[in-house]
């Protein structure tokens, strides 16, 4: 059965992004966004609709040529370990949930109006590769409420954010999960991930 | 000069506590007892009054004779390293900041009835050892406002709340820290260790 993984920065305290969004938690990694790019085994990736926006902003043009010394993206798109995640998420087939979007037109993406649990459960069970989450904290709580995610993968950033939105919220019943990896990096973050316990 | 130390209990999706105050996310871990059990340096508490309540209904009485099979708290109490660790408690000085509290009747209390940065700032300059604090959100989001905190000590247990309250909360300004240590334990409980970045 294809699995479902979900990726996400955290911040020590436990925050997934600011209260307004803004994405401080993360302290860049080159050692992760190599091994972000390297990801075998996944074909897909979920997203609710702001986590893609985010992402639509920035991947399809990142390998474009650069705009210049003074594009803050500019350092970014000449890392080789940019430039490799930036071929594998175009490539990658891209699955968004939003009720306002009407259309999607960025390469391999795909709409769908509403999270619908026996649908996942049918993708699950389609012929293919593991799916992945990046973000996406609303998609990722409705779908650990119905069970559905085989393994979190969190990378503990070293900041205390202070304030912002939890990753999962509103998900009735705790869940036990068996602890598969706690890795640090020389940047200070720390991988660590989980299955939930059978 | 005296540092204070927190050392928190917070479940994988960053929650200290569910929405109504349990600590379901702490996952039972007889090292991390053991550890705490053995806490040399540290001569002083400081709590919230809400974690003050906690500690004070159950530490004073840990070394009572068990009140039989039926007591929820008899499998704790048997435990050796729970049993030092209550000496530790009830001998250590507590500081417990309260506006509503009137009196602390528990062996070696002190309440103080706001939270004086100027006052802890001398506190760390008097001779003594190092204070430490368990739980407490908004004591830890207070001095993280103002500096004070020398290190955070975060126990993330296996474990996702769903919902929940976050330990630091209101806190204007990010704060980047230094990584000390990542230390999986048996149980999969991960201790992480860190130091505000000098």
């Amino acid at each position: 059965m294809r699995r479902i993984v979900t990726f996400n920065n955290v911040s020590a305290d436990g925050y997934f992004s600011a209260a307004d969004g803004g994405l401080q938690c993360a302290v860049p990694d080159d050692e992760i966004y190599k091994a972000a790019a390297e990801r075998p085994g996944i074909d897909t990736m979920l997203f609710g609709r702001r986590t893609y926006e985010m992402f639509e902003s920035f991947w399809p043009h990142a390998l474009d040529d650069s705009a210049g010394p003074a594009d803050p993206h500019d350092a970014r798109r000449r890392s080789p370990a940019v430039r490799n995640q930036a071929i594998w998420i175009n490539e990658t087939v891209k699955v968004v949930f939003s009720r306002t979007r009407k259309e999607v037109t960025w390469k391999n993406s795909r709409l769908l109006h509403e999270l619908n649990p026996e649908e996942i459960a049918a993708m699950k069970n389609q012929p293919g590769q593991d799916m992945i989450i990046f973000g996406s904290g609303s998609i990722v709580s409705q779908l650990t409420e119905h069970g559905l995610i085989d393994e979190y993968q969190f990378v503990v950033a070293p900041v205390l954010l202070g304030n912002g939105r939890s990753l999962i919220s509103g998900v009735a019943k705790s869940l036990r999960l068996d602890l598969l990896e706690a890795r640090p990096f020389a940047s200070g973050n720390v991988m660590l991930r989980y299955a939930p316990r059978k």
